[in-house]
């Protein structure tokens, strides 16, 4: 039985604008099983009579919803990240939302992440750059763009309905994989010694980094898995002085 | 193909309160590639500021929507008709809204109706009575009443998806892949790399290699990522020969 699993999603909305949408999400929250809400910088105000109005019952969910100052505030502890956008993205795999989004649910008691972007906007490029998956919710060409409210509400619908479905054996991988703040480390140091071997410039790390993240996001590594990997840059930087010292 | 099918099937909604859930409505039909509406002796005004803000880019489906006295004039020309309710009935079955939405689509040319009631009550006996099957939204015992819009975005959503979408834009990734043999390539490269660093040990080397197979094998790298990731290893032995003949 997955229902907990259901409790330990998050639900991230960045910078939300609409108290009506922000109320409406925690009641749909609510109706669905879920109740961690996390607002990045909202630009609006949850604890407003028209925020409640529209969370009905749902007034506890809004109450207990954190607000931080960032994206990655919100993320740390989650290892499992999936960011929703409309957009068409080349660099990588959109997925349907009925797809991708059991995923979250799959690895017993870990902390995982939704994430949804502001109403004008959607999620930025660097936004988007945070999670592993993107999921997409199928619509028409001739109006694509859903409401805030009612995109957070398909897919709290379609999470509750991948909970009443079997266990899906790809499950069965350890649980112990690296949080967000493990792999933002070693994105870091990877940054740092490509600069180092002069694989990487300054003016054009950023772009090329992202790259990097969007293969290892894919892998979604173990920690064990995180540690081989970060070991080998621990050991290139061991090379390279002991390359140096020698004559 | 079923995309007609769906501009067939009408959204009838018996007495709606709220213009915002009209307006919200209208939108997500849109989003879905419905058209029809139908209001059954509404109680608010869907010409109204509130109703039309909601609905932003649809406001075609709004102005044309349908307002009629009672449910049977609503459901004239219908063929299938399916009521939505929440409630727990004795007398008749309540199917899961994605088992039984489908089921208004599969009749070619038919007209359908997908019935809702109001937020305040729901359908009642009688508006149900007119129905031939009955749909519920799986949902929480905690708080089990939808928001009226979230509920016909949800059942507007699993119709959308029982269509048989065209090949979606998620196939516009490269279908590049890196193939078998440059993924080998790459990883007796990584190997050789790995050993001349003084990272692996050639009594280990293959057991630690398979965990790099996997991350790897996980990411699905297209041949560009390879050649981006493989460019990391020349690179380290381009640095390690600088670092050699420097004094």
């Amino acid at each position: 039985m997955l229902e907990q699993e259901l409790a330990l999603v998050k639900i991230v909305v960045v910078e939300p604008a609409g108290a009506l949408n922000v109320g409406a999400i925690a009641r749909v929250m609510k109706n669905f099983g879920l109740s961690q809400l996390i607002l990045v910088n909202p630009q609006c105000d949850r604890t407003s009579e028209a925020a409640r109005h529209m969370a009905v019952h749902a007034g506890d969910v809004l109450a207990k919803a954190n607000e931080v100052a960032t994206l990655p505030e919100a993320l740390q502890g989650c290892t499992r990240i999936i960011a929703t956008t409309a957009r068409d993205r080349q660099w990588d795999l959109l997925e349907p939302a009925r797809t991708v989004l059991p995923w979250l649910i799959e690895a017993p008691k870990q902390q995982s992440a939704l994430v949804f972007g502001p109403e004008s906007r959607g999620l930025s490029n660097e936004e988007l750059n945070y999670a592993q998956r993107f999921a997409r919710i199928p619509s028409s060409p001739n109006y694509a763009a859903l409401n805030l409210a009612q995109a957070v509400a398909i897919c709290c619908y379609e999470l509750a309905q991948a909970v009443d479905l079997p266990p899906s054996d790809r499950s069965s991988k350890t649980n112990n994989y690296a949080a967000f703040e493990e792999l933002e480390g070693y994105y870091q140091h990877l940054e740092a010694v490509l600069l180092k071997i002069g694989y990487l410039y300054p003016h054009t790390a950023a772009s090329r980094m992202e790259k990097f993240r969007h293969i290892y996001n894919r892998a979604y590594l173990d920690k064990q898995e995180l540690g081989a990997i970060r070991g080998i840059l621990t050991q290139i930087e061991w090379a390279l002085r002991a390359a140096e010292t020698r004559e």
